[in-house]
């Protein structure tokens, strides 16, 4: 049988998560894609610190030591920042290697590019978990886009604002609260300027706007407003008239054809289909045009979450080379 | 380019929204597909009603008719109750014809076969219109199947009751006023027993149960309960006690490997995924040991939802066929 060879990028949460998942589910993995994937490399910065028992002899902090396996046909990255992700997937590309991407910044900026490229090079790019960690948003919205325009999309796309959102509401903490218990949790970093400011869903929300219409706003006209100029005070009168505040990120088309971007506090009632999401959910709520409004939720990161969609990806890709008998 | 012919069964509200969604979409599904979809024949009790203007000259009353149209290779069904669609179905796919399906009595009881003989003649067999109208749960469900287990999915799989329950809930309507109103409105049937009895969604939780564990529970070990058992007193104090009554289809693998099913009202709180779902949406939520619990919410039925849902399987059966030069 054949035995196909991928690499992760990056062997943090997400990184080790794949590692697991794909020792875990080898058998029925084989069984479904009649192929069996090996993890033959691992990138890290520091290749004596052996995070996982018995890794050690697949770590490496040299990308050329990972292009350079025998027979490599997967990439799983999941390392943060645009580089050096970007460069690596586009040597993976270029070196006909399928990629499977978590990070957000990067595919923001680079998505459109490196799957045309890879379209060239006649291999597939995965990137469902880069929008809404376990949530299979991309791969809804690439199926209903068969038939169905999408015209426009909200989002939950940060479970960290989220939390404290709901907290605020639901126990009257203030926003340095709600932070507190967020970085205590570990939901939010140290510094948690990309969370609260709506960064990180404004990059998640241009991933899915290439996705949805095939072009991104300008990303300078698009309003970015975070939660930290809500106060306890706005939360209470929102609860009080039976209102909620959500962190949404949202994308039209409008009349003219244009595509217009916004992430800010939106104050919804109880019809609106992101009102019920609390905690650290995400959910994406999709405007079609045949089905109506399709709203997926679940988990917005975590380990497996994340790292299952990527498996998932994988598993995907290479289902799409195999078993398909029809003729026409 | 090359012609797919095509024949719809059934030409009562699904059928039409067929017609129509592959009329409008015909430039863009050639374009994405690289090739013609054409309906070359609709099945009809009475071919001299022409319900859509343009068709005459498409419509018969001989299954014979249909499958003996030259190079005929997907048929859509959009008929109620096994027979005779069982039979059409069977017989299309060992023609080697793609079958797409909204029928719930027909694939609840047939679907595993169908698949199977589908499986050795080469063809697929789409159904993802018997469950939840417009929302697609059976695709993402074999989605995240390729990695995840799914051990227990919970689903509001009929919007008729699910309206009903609102309304009770919201307006405090007695159970016949809801129903008045709900038949009025087109949602229920002049005889609503399959809807309020729970069997609709009984059916439609096979589907799921068959998917998610490749096998259904004996339907006679099912306790399938209506919500003509609710008064208006049990929701008026579920109302005060925070709590909502949904009639909720599950199915779940226990921990003796066993498959269990019910259909029955149940009393959720807030923090349950279908807590929110009012009105006609249906909701399915899916708990899996990676993701967590995801769920998806939509449009449980109506001609263009449906519709749209079969032309999708259509368009990811034929995209199966073409365009994937991956090699490995």
């Amino acid at each position: 049988m054949a035995t196909i060879k991928a690499a992760i990028l990056g062997f943090g949460t997400v990184g080790q998560g794949i590692y697991h998942i794909v020792n875990e589910k080898r058998a029925e993995l084989k069984a479904k894609l009649g192929v069996e994937l090996e993890i033959a490399k691992i990138l890290v910065r520091n290749p004596n610190n052996e995070r996982v028992e018995g890794t050690a002899h697949l770590l490496t902090d040299s990308y050329e030591d990972v292009l350079a396996v025998e027979g490599l046909q997967v990439v799983f990255e999941a390392i943060v920042n645009e580089e050096p992700a970007y460069t690596y997937l586009k040597k993976a590309i270029e070196q006909r290697c399928h990629v499977v991407t978590a990070n957000k910044v990067m595919f923001a900026k680079h998505g459109m590019e490196l799957q045309a490229l890879a379209k060239t090079k006649g291999v597939h790019v995965g990137y469902e978990a880069t929008v809404a960690g376990g949530v299979p948003v991309i791969k809804t919205m690439k199926n209903i886009l068969l038939v169905n325009d999408v015209h426009r999309i909200q989002g939950i796309l940060n479970g960290t604002t989220n939390y404290m959102l709901t907290k605020m509401r639901q126990e009257n903490w203030t926003y340095d609260e709600a932070l507190a218990e967020a970085q205590r949790l570990g939901y939010a970093e140290a510094d948690p300027f990309n969370d609260v400011s709506g960064q990180d869903a404004f990059k998640k929300l241009m991933v899915l706007s290439d996705l949805a219409f095939g072009e991104q706003p300008n990303w300078d006209d698009v309003e970015v407003i975070g939660i930290d100029t809500l106060t306890a005070t706005d939360l209470e009168q929102a609860k009080a008239n039976g209102l909620r505040y959500r962190h949404v990120a949202e994308v039209e088309q409008n009349e003219q054809g244009d595509i217009v971007g916004k992430v800010a506090p939106l104050l919804v009632g109880p019809e609106h289909p992101l009102y019920p999401i609390d905690d650290v959910f995400n959910a994406v709520a999709m405007e079609t045009n045949y089905i109506g409004t399709l709203t997926v939720t679940g988990p917005g990161a975590g380990m497996y979450p994340t790292a299952s969609v990527m498996v998932e990806d994988y598993a995907e890709i290479i289902g799409k080379r195999a078993g398909f008998t029809v003729s026409i």
